[in-house]
């Protein structure tokens, strides 16, 4: 950990989007990009009504004069200051619909960007701030958290290094319940834009969660989908968006995944949970219980890897990972902070005259994004054609 | 317990077909059926092979006289004897392609029959055995054994009372890893006729395994389907029948089911697991840990329900099936004997003139062993027309 | 699995002590005692009371002619049956007070028996039947049922071979909490008689369960106790004999033990849980998931030992005390079974005239039943000693 | 979460003592304390090595103007600064026996003190100190850590309330298993001065992790000891002070606890884990899954609490422990920060001139420290008197 982020010698700047009173997300984003110190939380644009926007500012430790209403007044503003006192990047964790706008001018005005998932609105914005980014230099990341836990990227590495084998199946289950009644109609601000058409997208359940689910069978195994079958349910009267859903995925290596995806399921809270078949070992992981894995293989005890950094099983994607010794258990915060702090790596970067990867990259980046609403697109698609399978290899996805 | 079986006021007899050397059901079977010493065996017919079928005789204490050599001179030999010696049911424990001509006879000959899952070795036969049991009078029983697990019939006498509302969602997986290499290669007798397309059927894993998986959601919830579609694997190279597949099911009420099966996900077990969604909780059990049950509602803590014949959480069907108080665990022997159980009060009531149940029975019986290769037949028809919505209501389900 | 144990040629014969109308263990005594078919429940005096013994008889299928009123009309009849038909061995299933009378006369008589722990009412009768034991060459065990675990006997195993290196520490803990409140007034009858002084002892939960879990540590490690300090407690009103306790022990070899039991934890069910630390690894197992052991070194991933006859992990006496392969759980009939399969190989022996181990024997036998005694002696005089420190070395001790 | 800390209007000021190269729990105490933005890292004296202690500051992102070598330096120079600016609090996190010198100059100088357990070297310092607080009128919490979850707060409340009833046994765990082999001999900094005598004080793991394991207990049930019986091991050869032990407690209500702790037990990480029984219900909770907690009842399913600040089964003062909703874990780093977080609530108070509670507080505090201190003593002598029970009642016990 070195707060001087290395050649930088100093701290990164950070905006905040969205995180006004009655966000979540917003919150985490600033708990966990400065968990080690090598950025700091200096403006924001906390709400789009603007009064919000300013109130909400004293409980970030933001001060008056960098607590913005606009985007725009934010980059104006910014802009004019001078390198080392300006924002190095801006985190957008606003509700779905308003991802592409306020990304889109961030990246235009040079300015880094973390980007709450799904990564916009629709496929189109998506391909059209893949553009963006790819013309501008920026970093560019999006926050599929469960990415940074330490055993997720211990498992990347082992399977990408061949450890397991051949890939054959991934079983990818995403389970809440807390939509279970329809909460939108309770002034539950998290379940209202969610469960809007308007304001999520074209997926309710599928877009929230599901995306995650298939984004981290993605991330852990680096298989290349072929085509996708998906049959959404709407189970709660009144819904417009899907609240559960079931997906096929047809790997181009002739594997099988299956993404689950609930918000209906009774007292389960946010169980995303993933099996992995491999030729030569098998794995399987819990958000939940993120501190371990277990890991199978044929006439062997079951091996539960716990995460421990000084262990020699621990490969050094999954050491890294870690700020604690093993049996101090790290959680959401801390693999929310990984993604930030890889981002941080490649900002240091660019910031410093490096070169640096954008595609092959340790966290979810714009490409992931494109993929993750090509999938929620598909998924629409495929479910009110009667599950019928869909093309899902997109030319951008990371291969 | 009572091992005179009331107003019978003996045990009854059994025969076993099949459980000679090699043999892994054979036994269950053997060991479950006397379990609460209201049956004995007393007879067999332990192999096709006749040498083999003597000389396994003594390791099931059956007299050297009732050791036969094939079904039809257990039969003619048995009929002889009068009631009270003679057996009252047949155990049918062979490979799936016997089944059928060994079922069919006994039941000709006034025989009841327990007979191992899938029930034949293909649709057709299925149809001609139910027509010959509905013009029997026997009693027929299907050894889907997950069935007999008490907290499997407390869920199911919860769930069919309304206690978890309207069921929306089942995901039952049956995952295994032993055939991840070709044991069928090593003389491997399990192996070898599992995976041989002329012994066991159309389907592999799918007929071994997600039968039992489709069946206890059908068991433990009611729900009766419209339509499935289906994608099966052939992961190990050389192999005729499927080791992995997945099926998505539809019920008639609008509810969701998916089914997976594996053969070949490397240190599983015997992982028969499922979950089921109601508007009002939720359940979760897991065969190798059968003697809990996890119960959830939104707003509560989550409800571990153990195996508790005292408790008063417990309903009739489920502390009817245990044996032991709560904390002595009871296992698959135990499972498997309560459906044996269940239908010896059949076997009874025939015994002694009383009128039985012979669809909505509690064990498994001749019209779930129908629906099941159903169920096969249509999954394989669905994988090979590319996954393609087959009708799953079959005029023979019990509803 | 031979039902015509080798060279005897014919199943042994059981007669069951206890065990009538509202008996707990001496329905598990009938069950496990023939669960391999190895032997036969052929003869009983299943109360004291004699119509009670005379109306249980059909209940385990007993004839009624060798349904005895006493242990005297028992010996005297069965004594004149030609062997072959007459009892081989007597299993004692009663309250404590009266194992004693019931097996030395047993033996005496050259009856084998199986006799329920503790062994006796006292030090003094136990210290007696071991005298009576050596006089007389038949064989005796003592149900210690929970050392008939598989995987209780592949630790045992692997410990005595050396695998895990010295041993330095065993947590044991037995934890129960149905005698929370005083169901002994309500007409319980299990309760009632466990905590009863003249019919118990002099301890309750250390009789009862407390010898368990001390003889589980001992069985698994073999090591030899040098003193004992122990707390008992009485928590329930009212209660005359301990309910809770706790003991520390101090082994030969300067290994440091602890054994808790406790009747009154809610919602506790039947938790023996065993910790054992070793120079070169650890391990833990808990009754209420028998088919797992955790076995952990420093550096490598915890280790889950399944149940797995077929494993290569597992070692001649684990895989040796398996039914069923691997993910098909058994339970406590089975363990309660081995205990049982293990005697008859002793008996057989007799039986056929050879010779056979008696002290280092598999099955928990009379040597073991003595330290049991000793155990809860040394306890309570411990306890009512201000916890002061008392030997535990017994010479007839197992070493 | 207030950064502005209310009537205070401001972040706090911390400053770290220890934390250099090599340390673990500086780096701790210095994410913990900043996790809610309520206080900033600006000052430290980060090792007794000047150059160590200059050297290390950038990593803290601490001034090097505030870069301090030695707490004399630190005490006089923030002196001199105006309040605001001003160091409010100093966190000693450095090896036991420089606590004392460190804290009490600290608190003459009328800095708040967030010190590390134990408190102390021995408990004439702690008695020194905590003369030396109570004249101060400053806030001194003592880095008890495990109490800062969110479900042990849950639990303190629940048993203080009377919900579980009369509280009757603890039983409560520190089991680790790095010390195993002579790291001290290997330059790991951690494991030399735990194990040195002059460093750690008189007790090795009792020090080290017991005094956790004891407080935990006093902190969630509030029952006071009366004696206490110890017994000490030193296992691994070479090593000086005990790396096993356990301890009975006796409580003044007649209650009984135990307390283990362990560093020798192959592949255990930080297995704090205890179990409280009580009359009308018991709970048990382990660190290492921190998110939920078990609570059973007689005749109800057990329950699960899950760490949910939204559910009703959750009080006030688990609720208000948390930062997540519940399925998002939160782990060490949190419950460090609630620490802090409970302490902040009374540095404020202070500063804005307001009454704060010094004895019974929500965060563990110099009393705490004190029977800490008297714990490691009384153990020590036990053990070295052959366990004899000596008194555990202290007069500065919270009651």
């Amino acid at each position: 950990m070195d707060t001087t982020n290395g050649k930088l010698n100093r701290k990164l700047n950070m905006a905040l989007i969205g995180g006004g009173a009655g966000s979540f997300i917003g919150r985490v984003h600033a708990t966990a990009a400065v968990l080690d110190n090598r950025a700091a939380l200096v403006a924001g644009a906390l709400s789009s009504n603007p009064e919000r926007a300013k109130a909400s500012a004293p409980s970030y430790d933001i001060k008056e004069n960098r607590a913005y209403t606009s985007i725009d007044e934010l980059i104006a503003k910014e802009s004019k200051l001078p390198e080392g006192e300006r924002v190095d990047f801006v985190s957008v964790a606003t509700p779905n619909f308003t991802h592409f706008e306020l990304a889109k001018k961030a990246v235009e005005a040079g300015f880094n960007v973390i980007c709450d998932k799904p990564m916009t609105f629709d496929l189109d914005q998506a391909e059209d701030l893949l553009k963006t980014v790819e013309a501008s230099g920026v970093v560019f990341a999006v926050s599929h958290n469960y990415t940074g836990y330490p055993l997720v990227r211990q498992a990347r590495e082992m399977i990408l290094s061949g450890e397991l084998g051949e890939i054959q199946a991934i079983r990818s289950n995403y389970i809440q319940g807390w939509l279970r009644s329809r909460l939108e109609e309770e002034d539950q601000k998290q379940a209202a834009w969610r469960t809007d058409p308007k304001k999520s997208g074209a997926a309710g359940a599928f877009g929230d969660i599901a995306t995650h689910a298939y984004n981290l069978g993605r991330y852990m195994t680096g298989l290349l989908p072929e085509e996708i079958s998906c049959n959404l349910k709407v189970f709660v009267p009144g819904r417009q968006l899907d609240d559960y859903g079931h997906a096929v995925v047809r790997f181009e290596n002739g594997a099988l995944g299956t993404v689950t995806a609930s918000q209906i399921s009774h007292g389960r809270e946010n169980d995303l949970f993933i099996e992995i078949d491999g030729t030569k070992g098998a794995i399987q992981w819990r958000q939940e219980e993120p501190n371990q894995m277990i890991v199978r293989c044929n006439g062997e005890p079951h091996k539960i890897y716990t995460r421990d950094p000084n262990a020699s099983f621990m490969n050094g994607m999954g050491a890294a990972a870690c700020r604690l010794p093993a049996g101090h258990p790290e959680a959401f915060f801390e693999a929310f902070g990984n993604v930030y702090r890889s981002a941080y790596d490649a900002m240091v970067a660019r910031a410093t005259g490096e070169s640096f990867e954008k595609k092959e990259t340790i966290y979810p980046n714009v490409y992931d994004g494109v993929e993750g609403m090509y999938f929620i697109q598909q998924c629409v698609a495929s479910s009110s054609e009667n599950g019928a399978w869909l093309p899902m290899k997109h030319p951008a996805a990371r291969r």
